[in-house]
This record gives C-alpha cells, structure tokens and sequence, in this order.
C-alpha cells in the first residue's frame, strides 16, 4: 500500500504537522509519499528519504516538485505534461486550521481522492467546541457546563476557576485557567486573538482525564489503549510540540472494567458514523463516575500512534474501510422534457 | 465588476442550477463569467453569449476551454501557459451537493477565491436539517419538534399528519406529507434513497409560510421583501424547477408591523455572523403568532432575485462586504528553538 502523507497547513499548529509526519516515518511500514502544503497552500512532493524539520523552516522545499490538485489526485507538471502521483490513499495529518475546519475534507471529496481524515460534517462539528457539544448532546454523551463570550460580552456567570479557550483551536493555543477576576481580562485578550468567540468552561480541579483513540475498520470499531495523561495543569504549546512527536507506546490507565466499557460506549456514540473514515482522538473526563466528553482530536498529533499496539496494520485495515462518497446522480430529465414540451429554453 | 457565476455540481438539483446561473443573465448587469461544473465535477468557461439549457443537456460544453483552480482562482491552460480568468468575485450558484454541503466553500476558502456563498460552518449547518435544529436553538429561534429515523428505526413516534424529509437535500427532494401509518413506508422508501438518515416533523395543516431573503452588505443586513408563497401541499420538483428560473418580481405579503419586525430579527439573529459572504433565504412558518424557522436556503434558487427591489446594486454591496477570512500565522519559531538547542532533528 502507498500512503500519501498531507502535512502543513496554513495553521498554527503548522510545525506541530510537520513532526506528526516525520514522526509516522517510524512507525508505518508502507511506502509514505509526503505532500507538504506549504503557508502559501502551495502543494510540494518531498523526498521522504531526505525529510527533516529545517527543510521546511529554511524555505528549501521550494526547490522539491510542486504539485496540482485534479480529478482523481495530486499531478506533478512537467515538460512532458503532467504525470500522476499514485496513492492508495492519504492521509490527512494537517493539525487545526485547513485539515480540521473542513477545507482538506472538501478538497479530497471534491477531487475524489480517497483520504484518512474526518469527513466535511465531522470537521466542522469537532472543529467548534459549541457544535462539538451539540454533537455530544445529540450522542448523549455529557460534557461540561458552558458559555460564549465575545468582545462584546466579556462577564463570565460561571463561578471561577474558569477554563477559557478559543472557540475554535486545538494544542492549548490561547488557552489558559482564570482563578479570578484578576487574570481575567488578560485571559480574555490572549484567546480573543485568535478566535472572535470565546468558550468558558468550569475548570475541574484534579478531574481524571482519559484519552481514547479508534477507528472504524475492516474489523468493526477498533480502540486503542485508554491512556491517562501525565500532564501539569495544562498541556503548553511547547510541551505538546514534544508530546507530537511521540511514537514510543504508553502504559494504559487504571480503570474499572465498567468505566473503561463505558469510555468506550461513548467514543462508539460519538464516533458512529459521522467520523468513519478518521482516526480520531477522545479526550474524556471521569466526573463522580460519569464520563463527560473534554473535546474530540479528528487528526490526532501523530495520528495516536503510540496508543495503539498494531498501528500499522490498523492504518490498513481502516484505509480499506473508508465509507463510501454519497454521491448524487445527475440527470438533464427536466431540461429534455421542457425542451420536447417548449422548444429552447 | 465582472462576476464569476459558478454552477452545476455533482448534486440532484444540477438542472436547477443551471436553470437559475441562465436566470441570473437577466438580472445582472455587470460581465459574468459562466464557470459550469460537470457531473464530473470538471470546469469549462461557457461563452455567456451563447448559454443556454442544451448546451449541457447534449454535452457540448466539453468543446468550451477546461478549467483548473489554482491558488488565486480558475486558469485556462493553453499552449503558450495557463492563463488567469479574472473575476472580481465568483457566486456559488450550485444547489445541494457540492454548493450546499461545503465543498466548495472549502475550496474557494483553500484556494483564496473571494466569492458569494456560505462559508464552510455555514454550510454544513444549513445542509443537515438536525444541525439547523441545533442553530436555530443556539439562536433563539423556534423550529418544529423533530425525530430521525434510520433505516432500522422505521417507526415514527410523533402523531399524523407528518412530513418526512432526507435528512441532508433541498428543493423538496424525497420529500413526502404522510397521512396514516399506510403510507408511511412508502414515503421512507423514497427518503431512504436519498439519505441513510430521515428526520419526521408534524405537517401543520394550513400554517402560514414566509420567505425572506437578505445578506450583510456595505449598508448593514438588507432584507428581501416577505413573500408568502402560493402553492399546494408541497411544491413538487418539476414546479420547483420551473420557480428556479423566476426574474418577475412577487408581491409582499400582508403582515402586521409585528410580524414583519419578528420575522426579521430571526432572520438577523440565524444570519449574523455565520452566513455572512451569503444571499439566504429562511424559509419561516407563523404558528400561533410565533415565527418558527423551517428551513435554511444558503443558494436560494436564482438567488431570490426576484424578492429584491434592486437586486441588482445589492450584490455589488455584497460583494464588497465579504468577510475577511480568518487566516492562521505560520512560524518556525519550534523548530528554530529546537535546532538551536539540539542540533538536528
């Protein structure tokens, strides 16, 4: 099988897309063909033999072929036309902004290529975190107590400590806990920058978080181990960098059998069918026995590979099951039939 | 100003689109640039001068020069290189699939095509009849209670009459008002085909119905005139198809000053910010004096120019107001960090 790995983005979590994909290199045995997608949204081919991170930060992809996106996939232009570069499938790995929102999605299922990745409705629900809790309602699954904010409306009602995040980033960009009114406003500004709506939530002192990673395969939904993350009060930005470039596996968490069958019955609620085609992430809190729905990781940092003890053959056996487009027919029964009745339209 | 008006689409509703891109060349003065999009989802230039219905029915437009879409927007390769089609702004006139769903939306934002249309979450939003629940309840807006059956929950729990619908098409597609459970699984046949998902309403006999368009432009949210639309039970496709290609301007519906003001702040309250860069149209119901939203048109067939007085200036207006899309930074300050302080990665 050929892998086509899609990495970059016009994203602020660009760099963190660049080591998910050298960190794949490790991990999966097919053929990888790196597709770069640049800040420009310029598409380049990358040698995956010479692939490292300062390729990308000093410009010299540039000099790498540039490639086109038609009916069928990615072309490569040269003196002699255009020569196809065959995948079986791609993946998409672009973090946050392009490969998240919805614009990748769009693109492959326009095209036709077949991709790993959420679908259109899948990424634009898990991208919002106000749709990601419609989406856990409508699953009945529980999630946190909220509420928007913007720059208009900047007065929580929610009692502190507060988390507060961007409506709309992943990787802890802009995200911060407010303990009171005095970090309050500066808080505020830092997550107005990068989105114009704001999501404030209460921040769960020592809650029990859970991670869960699956995906629907040849073989059903397959889960991985549920990890409990070792973190501090917040993943930053830095140390999730590092954590993106993972690949060694992780012991699983400590869990009840009841509560790990109940994690799983929630990422399945959540999961089926709006996300086949993707290996998404889960992040769950465990609240007086409750699981309670944290946010949802349609392109997990380096695809949770270290959550799974047969990466490889899962990315197989879920690139053999990616659902089939819903695509309309189109037929010109009303032209033909107006034009017998009227003559030309 | 020349306009790029781009239709077609792998969708049902390809006719109609073709039907209202033919509509809009009475109503718009300004140069328009035909971009069709085939069943093949391929883009050919059509020569406006000589459009019309057969030109797509019999297949000739394949004869007319291909397009690609590149960063910045469609070229025309030639034998000398590819040359730019400038357009100030393209309208996405596409129904259903393609237009409707996201796709292009997250095309022209990919490829930084300025253009009329819903942006990427306004278009999955509107597209799903369960996610405009969801909307218009964020909004403040009333819609009718709902249920969603799937082919293996046949058995609907609300009283007759019902109207069921696919869960994800427009323009009355495997659409039907059931009376009694003997036809019921009839009319879930049909949806059935059209979508793995159906969602039932109570039909409301005799329900007063409201069309209202608008769009933020230069001078604010400009509003359609109201129509209440004449029609039977349900407008049938074929009668449907024929109101695509409407340029004669309707006259306004009888309402209390009331009415009217109600109807246009849920207008507002759905539109704002979420379909700006869009011409929608809502489709209310007045039940007991209160405005229920029924549906979401994000490409009104022919645009709904013939709810507009001066149709004409306001997609000038418009188009100068289209929200600026929000574009993440991308910096390589990581990896610069990370060099410096480890040598290679």
């Amino acid at each position: 099988m050929e892998v086509g790995i899609v990495f970059g983005g016009k994203s602020y979590e660009h760099e963190i897309s660049i080591v998910s994909a050298i960190a794949l290199k490790k991990v999966l045995t097919c053929k990888l063909i790196y597709i770069f997608c640049d800040a420009n949204r310029e598409f380049y081919l990358i040698p995956a033999e010479s692939i490292n991170a300062k390729r990308f930060s000093d410009g010299s992809y540039k000099k790498d072929p540039k490639l086109t996106l038609e009916q069928g996939g990615f072309t490569c232009k040269g003196l002699f036309g255009s020569k196809k570069i065959f995948c079986d499938v791609v993946l998409n790995l672009i973090h946050g902004a392009d490969g998240e929102d919805g614009k990748l999605a769009g693109l492959f299922s326009f095209f036709g290529v077949p991709f790993i990745g959420p679908r259109l409705e899948a990424s634009v629900l898990s991208y919002s975190k106000l749709w990601t809790k419609h989406l856990a309602e409508a699953c009945g699954v529980k999630t946190l107590p909220y509420e928007l904010l913007t720059p208009q409306q900047r007065t929580p009602s929610l009692a502190y400590p507060l988390i507060i995040k961007p409506l709309r980033l992943g990787s802890s960009i802009g995200v911060s806990v407010v303990r009171s009114e005095k970090t309050l406003e500066y808080a505020l500004d830092v997550a107005f920058e990068y989105d114009d709506t704001v999501i404030v939530e209460p921040f769960v002192e020592g809650v029990r978080e859970y991670n869960l990673a699956g995906c629907f395969t040849t073989q059903g939904v397959e889960f991985s181990i549920i990890e409990a993350p070792q973190k501090g009060e917040l993943l930053d930005f830095d140390k999730k960098y590092l954590d993106f470039s993972r690949t060694a596996t992780v012991s699983k968490a400590i869990l009840e059998p009841s509560e790990e069958k109940c994690l799983k019955e929630a990422f399945e609620a959540l999961y089926m069918p709006l996300f086949q085609g993707a290996l998404i992430r889960c992040d769950f809190f465990m609240v007086k026995g409750e699981v309670v729905l944290n946010e949802i990781n349609p392109n997990p940092g380096s695809m949770a590979n270290y959550l799974f003890q047969d990466f490889d053959g899962l990315v197989h056996r879920l690139a053999k099951a990616l659902p089939a487009p819903k695509e309309a027919t189109v037929s010109y029964q009303y032209i033909h039939s107006i034009h017998a009745a009227k003559g030309k339209l």
